[in-house]
Parts: structure tokens; sequence; C-alpha cells
């Protein structure tokens, strides 16, 4: 019970929770007919053999991932296997009904991460149930929650207009982009990513519910990666085009890399976004048949590396040092200058923190291939001078253009952690 | 094995259902390997054991589901996590072509349930690489791969209208349903099923791209279930609407059920459907927002069982029999006459396996509300008197109505299983 135990100063909506292990252990007792009504609620376990139950007694520490913190989690956090990204719209007017928001979410975030329900269930059968069941019985399974404010929360709706970060501003128009509204903006954003779907989709959906007379839902999208479960090596994973993707991320362990290259300091400008992060959200279409009848060779020298292994042109291995000046025997440069990882790599002095998902949402009605491609997703310090101007390079001269196409686009400013007592967003209000 | 013993005098449309823990101790036996195919199986559950890293560094066995055998993989298979459903049409005519690409496809999915890509890459860097990669390094993930051909298929164009089996024709129109054309129908479909969803989404894109001039996707629909690592106890999955769904399905372990609800038999009309089943797909938007609003009590009215537990109203447990006489103390029938597991256990004569997943399509532009809910797939020895006569019965009465939405169709005649050598409808052709 020490998780409860945890909660018990918080002044969150759900008090004393209950674990999912809570309940395996109750009914083992015989203390959960005793709380939620008898055999309906006792016969849930009753599949179970002993062994399994005390399995699912002890999936806890590596399956949570802790809520509360200096910074949210879900940033630097090891990706999940699944992503159910929403963006919000707020209905009303004025910071206090969205201060009450953002207090809601975070309890009942805190509570998902714990693999707790968003609230407890009273006995009053008429009454609509509290969280809307599909996650019971699973594990936490990795779930981080991450909160942002859109660009449009600062206009005059909530007087945080003098609170913008200076360079927190809607992204330039880039070279090429077919920007479709329904997959672009939103007052809020909220990652949420966990190694299961169901537990991320309902995450998702409670959100929305708890939000209802506050804020909507503006667009969802569901992503994935190769499990780890299908790849225990725990290489980089592949995207769509078969090309590993994710080679170049700075290393996450490193806090001063991280200081440097994530984290929003006090000191930048908005006292409010020390410790959080600026994140970029593009959905990017990959024109996959047409990259499908190109050449190995085309591939290769669109990204400046070879498919199967990951390494740059020229060299070996996947982690290699990419040499933009290492040149064949003929004097041609190994690695072509408009390739995705030329450009990308430039002098190095550009780094961002890439967190990506692929997607895939059946077919495209008009043209009838696939609509599948990247859910790109970035964290920086600064979107102007990493995202913008890495993006404004990419946009103009990147060989990879020929087959992919920006379709939807946001920015959120990612607020620090909470930590417990207080709420995500209560620097900012 | 109490829950079992209890229900094998039962009529119900749950003939000795099989927990996992039955699988667990029939793998422990060697018993399940023998009924199911070997090592494929036996493997399943491994992931429940305390030694995940060592499992993890032999996947190979356990992971791989033989494609070649009496029937095709992927109907009494026990459910991966993900699927990723293809309809495709035929743009040619003639049956040459489609027997052509039917012997591609096969040796491509042989290849793939083995974790295997779709051909060998030659050395020559000029052309389009074989496969499209993205599933290199990953382990087969369970991948089944099922094909069925629509009821189109039998029209003019291939030469096949005499060898429609009698009973395999469109389906009737059902009360409520609103069909919408770009989730109906299409010449052949493709269940492709995975543990990883990289996976299964590289299976569906690369038979897609091997019918190029032959035949080109119609729809694609991808859905999950909650995954093993989830839900380590194994119980019965639950839907979007929070309650256990799956709980009634045929034992698929017992040769002589599936045989009379399952595998067409070559006696039954159509000679070439011997050892194939016919399958019936829905997809059926659920009204969340509404679900969710609505009381705790009504849910369960809705369905007949306990949210909870998904015992029958008035019993204990998931498995206890459902019976529709018993009443409360005031002499009202526990269970609703109208409600879901009412009236889809009936007489207990009509039954079918089903396969279903959830899916989540981000949100409706039109009502901002969530694209959620259930893939509905079954299979049948008889379409009409299975499916057809469930489906009437449910359109028409079921108290679940209220909350879903069918909007999408379609049929297919699953073939037998092939030998190696042969390939998948050469039963047919």
């Amino acid at each position: 019970m020490s998780d409860r135990n945890k909660n018990s100063n918080d002044d969150s909506i759900m008090k004393k929770p209950m674990t999912r292990r809570d309940v395996l252990r109750l009914a083992g007792t015989g203390g959960l007919g005793l709380l939620l009504g008898g055999g309906a609620i006792g016969g849930l376990f009753t599949a179970e053999n002993n062994r399994k139950t005390e399995a699912a007694q002890a999936p806890a520490a590596e399956d949570h991932i802790p809520f509360y913190g200096k910074h949210q989690a879900g940033i630097i956090t090891p990706a999940q296997n699944f992503i159910c990204f929403a963006a919000f719209d707020v209905t009303g007017s004025g910071s206090h009904s969205l201060q009450k928001l953002f207090r809601t979410w975070t309890a009942a975030a805190a509570a998902m991460a714990e693999g707790k329900q968003v609230g407890e269930e009273s006995n009053n059968h008429n009454l609509p149930p509290v969280d809307t069941g599909e996650s019971v019985g699973l594990n936490p399974s990795r779930l981080t929650i991450t909160f942002g404010a859109g660009t449009s929360l600062f206009d005059d709706r909530f007087g945080l207009s003098s609170k913008r970060p200076p360079s927190f501003k809607e992204l330039p128009a880039f070279n090429g982009e077919q920007l479709e509204p329904q997959w672009c903006g939103g007052d809020i954003g909220v990652q949420v990513c966990a190694d299961d779907m169901q537990v991320a989709f309902h995450a998702v959906r409670n959100l929305a519910r708890m939000a209802r007379g506050t804020a909507v839902l503006r667009w969802v999208q569901e992503g994935f990666q190769r499990s780890a479960q299908a790849d225990p090596s725990g290489g980089t994973p592949r995207n769509l085009l078969g090309f590993k993707d994710g080679t170049g991320n700075p290393a996450v362990t490193s806090g001063q890399d991280m200081d440097k290259v994530v984290w929003a300091q006090g000191s930048d400008g908005a006292a409010w976004m020390g410790g959080g992060s600026y994140m970029a959200v593009r959905r990017i279409r990959m024109r996959i048949e047409i990259w499908d009848r190109s050449s190995l060779k085309d591939q290769e020298d669109t990204f400046g590396r070879y498919r199967a292994s990951g390494a740059p042109l020229g060299s070996k291995n996947e982690f290699d040092p990419v040499d933009l000046n290492a040149k064949d025997e003929k004097g041609n440069p190994h690695i072509p200058a408009d390739s995705h990882v030329a450009l990308a790599r430039g002098d190095g002095s550009l780094q961002m923190l890439r967190r990506s998902y692929s997607y895939s949402g059946g077919i495209d009605l008009k043209t009838g291939q696939l609509d599948a491609g990247l859910l790109f997703i970035s964290y920086q310090r600064d979107l102007i001078r990493q995202f913008v101007a890495m993006q404004q390079k990419l946009a103009k001269s990147d060989r990879l253009n020929e087959y992919i196409l920006h379709v939807g686009s946001a920015v959120f400013a990612c607020f620090p952690g909470a930590s417990k007592g207080g709420y995500i967003g209560d620097t900012l209000f």
C-alpha cells in the first residue's frame, strides 16, 4: 500500500485510489467483495491462478513511470511502444476553469501513471462510472502524459498574453508543406505514450471526458513503434521507409546535454517555463508507393545512410561518425550534400531530442494510397533556434522531400513537472 | 477448473471455454502443442514467466505460427495484439493473373510468418529493394495472414461464378446500420494479425505492393487489443465500452466444436471450401461520449453482465452460466430480455467464433467525437445460419444499439489452408 500512502497528503480529486495491484491483493483476501459490492467484482480474478496473481502483484517498478517530478515524464523517458496524441481547444474563457481543468487532469494523470483508475467509483449504480473501465486489470505500461500549452493559449482569452515566452510563436510557413487544418494547432497538446495501446487510448478518452464543458478534442493521432518484444536487441527502431530513425539523438543520460538541448531555463525569458521544454509536432505523410518504386541506391543516397546497417554511407557501423568530407575512390563525396543526414547533421550545432512514432491511418480515400508516415515529435529548449532553423534547411534542400509531405503541425510549451500538492501548469497561472 | 465444469452441461454458446489457465496447463503438459501445431503455440505464454529476458533472447519457436496447414492460420489461432485488415479490389480480369497473385502472396506470407523478408535482395542497388525493410530485425511476432474471397470475386470477371458457395452472398440490410461505402466490401479480404503493429503493417504494405497491376487496396483498418504484457493474467480482454468481450466464445481446442461451428465442410455445397471458413467483418463505431454519460446500471443492463467481473447479472463469476430465467427477490429477471447477452445467447443454438479488435481512428471531423469502436470479426461455417441469423436478432432488439453504429461491412470466404508446394486458393482455381 506504499503507493497509496505516498499520495495521502495530496489534494488530488482522487483520494486513496486503488491500484490494480491492490485490487488483486484484496481479491485474494476476500476484502474486495466487501468494498465493491460482492461477487460482482469478486469474480473478476477468479479465473487467475496463484502464479499469475503473484506475477501481477509485482509488475510495479519497471512498468511505472512516476508522474510527479522536476520535469514532466514523457520527454526524456525512453520511448514507449505507442502514442495517442491529443490536441484540445478550450471552449470557455477566463483562467479559472482552465486552472481547474489542469488540477483535475494532474490528479488523474498521476493516478493513471500508477495503473489506477481516474477516481473512486461510488456505490450508486445510477451514476455513470467515474472511469470508463477499459484499462481495468492492465498494468501501468509505462504510461506518461505530457501537457503543453499551444500558442493560442496566450491570446486574450485567459489573461495569459503577457506570459508568452518570447521565442514561442506560430511556426513560419515551410517550403513544400501542405498543412491541413484538421491536423494543426490546439490550445493544449497532450502527448500520451504507453507500452499498451489500450492504456494510452484510455488515458486520452478519460482526459477528454473530464474536460467536458471546458475543452474539446481538436485532433487525435495514434502511433506506434516496433515493440521491445519484437526487437529484443533494443536497437534504433526503423521508420516506415525502412530506415533506422533516431540514431543521431543526443544522450538523455547527460544532464548537461539535456539542459543545453531540451530543457528551457528560467533565464530564457519565461521564468514559468524553467524545467519545461518546447515541443514541435509534425504529421508527415510518407509517399509510400513512390518510395517503394525507387532504387535502393536512391533510397540510401536520400538518407545518406545504408538501409541495412544504418551506417553513414562509406562507413561500416550505425554509430560511426558522419564524415561529410569522406570521398570515394573517384573523389565523390560518400554522403550527398543534400541527403537527409548531411543536412540534419550540418556542423553539429543544431540539436534536438526527437521522439517520433510511425502512424498508419488506413488509406487516403482520394488516392487509394496508404495514409501512413511519421508523427514527428521533437523537444527543444528554443523552437526558433533549433526546430525552425533545422526545418527551414530541410524544407529547402532535403532529398527526402520528394517522398514526404508535411500535412500537420503544432507547437506546445510543455510545462515543467509538478510536485505532489501542485499541478501541471501551476507555474503559469 | 470448477468454472469449466459448471459449464460442461450447459447448452450456452460457450462450451468449455478455455481460460489461459487451461492453456498454461496444456502448454505445461505439452498438450497444447499437440493440439495446435507444436512449438509455434507452445511458447505463447513465455512472456508470463519471470524469465522475460531469457525469453526475449530466444524468441524463435514461440513467436512463429506456421503458415501452411490444413486450415489457414489466424482463425482459431489465439488472438494476437494487433490487426491490420486490408480489403483489395482486383483491377484486371481473367483468373490467370489472380492465380499468379495468390501464388506470390502465398510464398511471401509463408516467409513473413517465419520472420523472413518477402524475397531475397539482389546485389543490384539500382533496383528497388524487394522488401520494404521496416520489419528487419523484428521477430515474427506470431504473424498470421488469412486470405478470403469476397462475394464480388464470383461475378463474371474471373470465370468463378459457378464456384460461388450457395450460402455465400452479400449480407442483407440490417436494421439501423449506416454503412459507408469506404468501409464495405472488397474482392479479396486479408486479415493480418501480429503481436507487433509494425510487423502487421509491413505485411499489408508488401502484399499491396506485390499486387500492383492486379489488385488495389479498397480499405484498411488497424486495430488493437490490450497486450499480454499489459495483462499478465491473460483474462478476457475488454472492449472500449469497458466490458469484457469474448467470454462466450467456443473453445478452439475442441476439433468437434470447430468442425460444427467454424470449418466449412466439403459436403456443405462447395467442395473447394472444405476446411475453410466464412468471415464476417463489421466496423462498429461506438458512441463513446453517449455511453460515458450513461449510468453503470444502464451499462450493465445493456450488456446483461457486470462490468467489473464480466459475470452475468445475478451471478458471481465471468464464466457462470447465463441463466435467462433467474429472477431477483422482486421476481424481475436479473438479465433483461433485450440485453446483449440475452439476445446473443438465445437458446444457445447460434454459435460463431469471434475474433474482434478495438480500433481508434482519431476524431470524426463532422462531430469532433472520437472515431473509435470495434472491428468485429467472426468466423463461421455458414454465414446465413450463423452470422446473419444472429445479427438480424441483435439489429432488431439489442439494447446495445443505442450506443453503437455499424458503418462498415464485408464477408469473405476464407480458403482452406495450403500445403507446401500449393498455394492459398488452389482448391478454387
